[in-house]
């Protein structure tokens, strides 16, 4: 298959470039920061809102595109006008540009958590929970989606959304998300330092290794809409975890003492990200995404992958 | 309270000003055509994309906007890239201008059951039906549903948004609207003209009078919002009725034979406007909407209101 991934230097892009190479696709990558597009794939340097590069990337035909550049929670909160220019306005435009170069292509798009809102119902979150973003970027992401939803059904793309939980373990540095402290205690332990959790333990996460989020995506490209809900939208499968017992998990794996976590809440910071109630998920997996099974495996998979 | 209207010239904007008027607010109306907005009012004649022209309503303040103005269903179909300007760019820099003014103003948007899509379950709608839109015009205006919600979460408005279903009964003439035949219908009868209705008697439509539209416009100006789902946007109480009985009602009423109507039906057109299931609103009238109670009270609203 031709598969374009735009964002295909990022974290879970260059996890996924690799996987569809290595299952023979050929793959267009875009990406700001094209150097970090892996070997093999053609790679695009620029920014997703440029018509020109938009144009290039879908020359030569394409059967599939994912979706994944973006501009991140934090900094579209920061930026609302550029999370509008690029999470909508370049979004669309190429969507009616893979819909115009014919083929009804599969188009899968990396939505977010991030569109269900806060608060969160405490009693859990389920596929009925109604939408409503509160994030600058959950709510471009969840505008998107109706996009993906009505562009599929008018026949121009065969669109899947999914929404990602937060993915495990990013590179450490400055990526733009609020929630990078979840895979900062990686890097801190793996190493042996000191880290301050800016959470209580108790605080309770939606996780997925970047390896299953990859797995995802690849099934995301050739599974039957037909097990889809209408809206063609999905959250991802997670495992709800507590700061603690991912800390206590990564010590152990790492032959370290959980001991080295402190634990100073931010309780604006906790309320965003780590009072995640209980998740059921029964589109995803009936349409067959899946989880990391225990947190076990999550936090080996997360561990095996650290950069 | 001052107001702004948009599309204060249309067939729901007229009545609403009207409306707002009477019980002593101070309305700022805009339209292409300022000509039609009721006398009273401030009118601003113009397109809503213009940016001079959303300041220049917003200026010296602003309690309350009601967001009539669109680019209709069928003329979002031919122009896809007008419903885009319009529906989504025009609104969302409206929204954002009405925010930046401050007072967290009230910001009543009207959407459409276009956003529901096709085909519609047939064993009926209700508040827990997923957004799936077909059409251009109802995938925009889910969007914005999206928008509404997101600003309103972050406190910038205080944003309502009411699903129309069809309002009887539109003047006549080309209004880009695909479901005219449902207005059209009232005219020849009233009338005494023979009409060629382009459905089958059985096909079912959702409606309601222009009157209470109107009326639910003004109610949802100071509904209280915690009454309200998390999205913001409820489904307008609506009667489903099919076209014979309300051919025959119109009739009875306009003291013609209901053998003036001949059934012609466009099966594309009727799968769109006229196969309508069974619809249930409790989160609608829960908050205060209503319907016209029985289809002898809308026809007769329906005919008491024919231009």
């Amino acid at each position: 298959m031709k598969i374009v991934v735009t964002g295909a230097g990022g974290f879970v892009g260059r996890h996924l470039v690799d996987r569809l190479l290595a299952r023979g696709n050929e793959v267009t990558g875009i990406d700001t920061h094209a150097a970090a597009i892996p070997a093999g794939a053609r790679a695009l340097a620029g920014d997703i809102g440029d018509a020109v590069l938009q144009k290039e990337a879908l020359a030569g035909g394409c059967d599939a595109l994912v979706h994944l550049a973006t501009v991140p929670g934090g900094a579209a909160e920061t930026d609302p006008a550029a999370s509008r220019r690029i999470n909508i306005d370049a979004m669309y435009d190429l969507v009616e540009r893979a819909a115009a170069a014919g083929g009804r292509p599969r188009f899968v798009y990396a939505s977010s958590i991030a569109v269900l809102g806060h608060p969160l119902p405490e009693t859990g979150v389920d596929d009925s929970t109604p939408l409503s973003p509160e994030l600058i970027y959950g709510g471009h992401k969840a505008m998107m989606e109706v996009a993906i939803a009505m562009f599929s059904n008018r026949g121009a793309i065969d669109g899947v959304t999914v929404r990602l939980p937060g993915i495990l373990a990013r590179p450490r540095g400055p990526s733009g998300m609020k929630s990078a402290f979840m895979s900062d205690l990686f890097h801190a332990l793996k190493a042996g330092e000191s880290f301050t959790c800016p959470t209580r333990p108790e605080a309770t996460i939606w996780a997925q290794s970047v390896a299953r989020c990859a797995d995802n995506f690849v099934h995301a490209l050739t599974c039957e809409t037909r097990l889809l809900p209408p809206t063609r939208a999905v959250t991802l499968p997670a495992l709800r975890i507590s700061m603690g017992a991912m800390a206590e998990e990564i010590a152990r794996q790492c032959g370290v003492s959980a001991g080295l976590v402190s634990w100073v809440p931010d309780p604006r910071l906790e309320a965003a990200f780590g009072a995640y109630p209980p998740l059921t998920t029964p589109a995803a997996e009936h349409a067959g995404f899946a989880n990391d099974g225990t947190v076990a495996k999550l936090v080996a998979s997360a561990l095996s992958t650290l950069e």
